[in-house]
């Protein structure tokens, strides 16, 4: 709602002193009665209008279509196809009878107005008959084209401005990405999950766009290729392919409780590479080298995209844990969790205006919207009162829901819909096995996406078995070549700008691979996952060290455990937790003794109450290869205030499992279609938690490792 | 998004045939570097998008503030300044600020272009070297005023478009109100309900309108009135004042657990006339005599009129419904219950699409989401599952809330930033007791509109006392009278349209008038209440006839179960309810015997077993007076499926207490404060329910009645 970003074309980006406006002046003739003037414009404004509320209940009736038919096929037990893409193939049909069966009287009250001015302003006012007028840019239209196709006014109204999913659709589902990630197995796999988003997001990139590259000089010397494609344009199209979605595989894997390993690898990259992909595909747009060569190499401009890239993500970063931490701050120090109500629209707010901050001061609200999701998860759920950690949870998830299912029917209905096409599509369904340009150019592409991914996965997974005990199997590695599915990310990336020739061709490609992707790969998902003997079935709190056939065979987070991991989590559980949350030991017996009366303030009661129970699950990640818990000294010393504290370290690994976490980590959906019911259970532990049986299978992780 | 209704100007409407666009292709000016001109668009886009997101995050964190705010006042129990008014008061703040203190750069973006065209389209395409643009409206500007003030830049970004608050913020402000009717004591009270709904509102509108006309007149005869002001201005501003405000007073009646009755009077004519004063200034807009005495009296576009408003009420109130009774046959049909995040999700987006589809249809959709409301709550909210019972009325009554703190802040930011203002809010601040002729106007408008509110409650309750038993007393009138607050209803019909001068100065008064009664009349509800001795906190579920000091002292349903009411009850109870729903007798033992299969494939298995506890909480208004039920015979004949149905009407009698429908009316929340817990109790009445006691406070007014 007034947030739309509209980029009208980004070919290319030359930094120049903004153009002072131009202010032109002609003739006003004072043709007809004002009022009449009036009368018609506002019978054209309702039946925009109209129009509008007709297509957006489009849309409303494919979702509900589909909705119904998730739940057919949710009742039948049927998983070949997911609900993302059966919505693609709803809004598919939907678009072929919007392009060929629907046939529309040409709207004729476009005015088209030469004037003599040089640049396309966001706002222009329009003198009418000595009125003002004030118009908005929506975007460049492709006057030759938009008028071939029978239906164009109908086609373009269907079409929503791109910004909308960038703004609109994509933060709720990032967030709920977030806020979702099932922490325990995400740090427990840190390490390898953060190389595969950086090092292997980059990596990607970079084989797709090379490879492209060599097609597109190909196609130059064979001389079939239509317009400019530079190397940044390679480049570009590596970076938003290389967003692989959560969404459709997680959905399968939960559904089917794929092992908790694999699960986290998966999804902790398919969240941190979105980010990683927009992040770098900014940067390379960045990427502009200054004088006549505009499309060869330059090292500063280089460094400056290297600059772009950091200041982008860390910024990013920065925001978004600051937001969660001033939620937690708030839902910690104010009484809120009686208003279930007031405290449920405070994180609504907060977790928007991390957006929204992010982009008023330039940085990437998806991306902050990400780690702010995260923070909240990690501090502010702690906080919350029951009801509102339902609330919030039950909120995002339908938000994402609906985002998601928007986003691929809409996918679908573009397909036929899109006006910047470079592709024809009944040219491509009609002779799919002939060779053309165009078709090179999809094989090629879909052909580098492979390249690229393979050349993340298996030289990445090679070397972190090199520090992993828990090494990543064979069998491991091919589901995550062959999950990489592409959805709402790659997506709004390529629809966002589609002015040049090449980014026209990226998007056109984009939405084949996309369709690719979620059909074949999601829908092969369980197939391949018979195929390569992954175990399913597995309780996520359950650890599968001991039974895995082939898995990771011996367990150890000698690798996630590294010190700067080990610091961080020291850190995060002395000062952050119980500075941010109820939980953790007290400040008054982590810090010392000269902070004391600061220490009191900022703890709460609840954390003295909670002293007996110091871990949570993040201690499991900071065990020593030695053996026995790195807080085992603390638990001692924090029985001052007459709590029943543990004393040895066994007991301590009992606690382990039911912090206040686990719940979360237990309830929170991930592919949007999980049903989460909401938690009777008390908080406390020690006093619900029934007597540790002699082997419990869920400390068997620590028991091999002690 | 994409939905807005821009309205430029609704000053004359004569039904024109549409004028055919004017295509004027001037001189095409190649002028500079086509890539440099996309650069400057583009930063220009950004730059934009930016202070965009800023503006959005000023609201986020004006809600904020509030949120805490409203925390304070409930944590120490301060009742005399409602969230709806601090939420304004915020806004003010905030609108002093942006008007006087912060100073922002003239933006030179705008460009002016004046062409020979002489209409205002809804888009234009604008030819900038050779390159085509497409621009939407966005709405007039007064270019002479728009720019005397300091930061008309500034203050045009943060001024939303109306079409918003009657498109994205009314909707679920409305459609919450029907959802959590409080139905028995709603019905029980249909027939005051509808009286003061229908002929109240009338009377306001017409009352208003004549006091204004004659204050208009009286203006004009001493000169002092500087434009345009005609009777059908008059009425249409007594149309936009008369919608009252259900959610202020409402709140604080529920905190206070204020008499029911008075509760469902108040909530039932404050939800019901704002669909009645929408529908009523849409008709007075299309009063359009033809001819040249365009503001004279004209039966036959008066009789027109009367037809638009039958039209667009019955129309509205149609769709509303059958969306309503579509999504409960969906929901009754499928399993859907078995996959809460679906059943939510169906939930919403059918609501939703009543709104999009009575719009389409050119129907009011703010009317129609109301009727949705009522149905949804009545027929399809017995057919979810547990946990989308609360899903669904935590999400919309968070939405409520926020678009409700919404409208309040921006009302409050926007009486300093609107551009439109008649008054000059220095003026008047400095002013107050001086006599001017704006002063004048605003104070007879607050006559004006008291002497309307005081035309509907006092005559009306006068002839309502004449045919009810249970007198609505004279305490209950004032009270009435003094809570009729105006608020987000009258301040979305009052900004969605301002562009004559009539409309403007309707605009800055309805303003004055909001603020005024929000903070007066919602100040002094709870002073008030104790002055009228209106008995506070009374359990909603038990009676208080026998109690109350003064109130309604013979409790009787005579006027209420009138021969219609009482047949529209046993229509619904007999076939819509169990059709609908998985509650009622099964439909097998209420319709003829010839209707057997289709009975039997309608109703549901629950139905059968639901066949011992037919009454539902409505079945206590088709009493009649001669005592015993009217489905005390249906009762003994169903228990052919071996239920163990009472055989007695005593045991029915009791069995009203626990109906599936109960937890709604305890549970569901009216001002958007009160907190909800989600209900675990088990819904079987009949095993539930504990042993009735001798004289059960809850069947007190039956027992009057029997």
């Amino acid at each position: 709602m007034g947030c739309q970003r509209r980029r009208t074309s980004v070919s290319g980006a030359l930094l120049l002193p903004r153009l002072l406006c131009l202010l032109c002046f002609a003739v006003i003739s004072l043709a007809e009665n004002t009022e009449m003037v009036n009368v018609v414009t506002e019978r054209k404004a309702e039946e925009s209008h109209r129009q509008d509320s007709a297509n957006l209940l489009i849309f409303i009736t494919l979702l509900t279509l589909t909705i119904l038919t998730i739940w057919l096929f949710k009742h039948r037990r049927f998983r070949f196809l997911h609900e993302t893409g059966l919505a693609m193939i709803y809004g598919l049909f939907v678009g072929i009878i919007l392009r060929f069966g629907v046939h529309l009287p040409q709207d004729l009250s476009d005015v088209t107005l030469t004037c003599a001015v040089n640049s396309s302003p966001t706002t222009i006012l329009v003198n009418v008959s000595g009125r003002f007028y004030e118009y908005s840019l929506k975007g460049e239209v492709q006057d030759s084209k938009g008028h071939d196709v029978p239906n164009a006014e109908m086609l373009r109204k269907v079409t929503f401005d791109p910004e909308v999913f960038f703004n609109i659709l994509l933060p709720p589902i990032i967030f709920h990405a977030g806020y979702s990630l099932k922490r325990r197995h995400f740090f427990r796999n840190l390490g390898s999950i953060l190389s595969y988003a950086f090092v292997g997001t980059l990596t990607t990139c970079f084989v797709t766009g090379l490879v492209m590259y060599g097609c597109v000089v190909f196609m130059k010397v064979i001389g079939q290729l239509g317009g400019d494609f530079f190397f940044t344009d390679c480049l570009f199209f590596g970076a938003i392919v290389s967003a692989t979605d959560p969404v459709t595989v997680l959905a399968i894997f939960n559904e089917l409780k794929v092992d908790v390993d694999l699960y986290a690898l998966m999804f902790g990259e398919s969240v941190l590479n979105d980010a990683v992909a927009i992040v770098l595909s900014s940067s390379i747009v960045a990427y502009q080298p200054e004088g006549d060569n505009r499309h060869t190499f330059d090292g500063s401009a280089l460094l400056k995209s290297l600059g772009v890239f950091l200041g982008f993500f860390s910024g990013s970063f920065a925001m978004g844990a600051a937001t969660g931490v001033m939620t937690a701050l708030v839902t910690k120090f104010t009484k809120l969790r009686d208003f279930p109500l007031l405290e449920t629209a405070l994180f609504f707010l907060m977790s928007w205006s991390t957006f929204l901050l992010a982009e008023a001061c330039g940085f990437t609200g998806v991306v902050a919207v990400l780690f702010c999701g995260i923070t909240q998860a990690h501090y502010t759920y702690n906080n919350l009162s029951a009801e509102s950690k339902s609330r919030t949870k039950q909120l995002f998830e339908l938000l994402n829901f609906l985002a998601e299912n928007f986003i691929f029917s809409y996918m679908g209905l573009t397909f036929f819909s899109f006006q910047h096409h470079v592709f024809n599509p009944l040219f491509i369904i009609g002779a799919f096995v002939s060779f053309s340009s165009k078709m090179f150019m999809l094989y090629s592409c879909i052909l580098a996406i492979f390249l690229g991914r393979a050349a993340n996965i298996y030289p990445l997974s090679f070397l972190l078995n090199l520090g992993r005990k828990n090494k990543i199997a064979s069998n491991f590695q091919h589901v995550m070549m062959f999950s990489g599915l592409r959805g709402a990310m790659t997506f709004a990336l390529s629809i966002r700008d589609t002015a040049t020739y090449a980014r026209q061709m990226m998007f056109s490609t984009t939405l084949l691979i996309v369709f690719f992707t979620v059909l074949v790969c999601g829908g092969g998902t369980t197939p391949v996952l018979s195929l390569m003997q992954i175990r399913v079935g597995v309780d996520t709190d359950q650890d599968n060290s001991v039974t895995a056939p082939d898995g990771m065979t011996q367990r150890s987070t000698k690798h996630e455990s590294a010190w700067p991991f080990r610091l961080w989590y020291t850190f995060d559980h002395n000062y952050l937790k119980p500075f941010l949350t109820h939980s953790g030991p007290p400040l008054t017996s982590t810090l010392p003794a000269c902070c004391g009366p600061i220490a009191r303030c900022l703890t709460s009661t609840q954390a003295y109450e909670n002293a007996g129970q110091l871990n949570d699950e993040d201690t499991e990640l900071i065990l020593n290869d030695g053996g026995g818990l790195m807080y085992s000294d603390m638990m001692v010393s924090t029985d001052a205030h007459g709590m029943p504290t543990p004393s040895t370290s066994q007991a301590g690994l009992y606690s382990l499992a039911g912090t206040s976490d686990d719940p979360l980590d237990r309830e929170l959906v991930f592919g949007g279609t999980r049903l989460v019911l909401p938690t009777d259970e008390p908080p406390d532990p020690l006093t619900s938690f029934p007597p540790p049986p002699p082997s419990p299978p869920l400390l068997d992780p620590l028991r091999h490792r002690v």
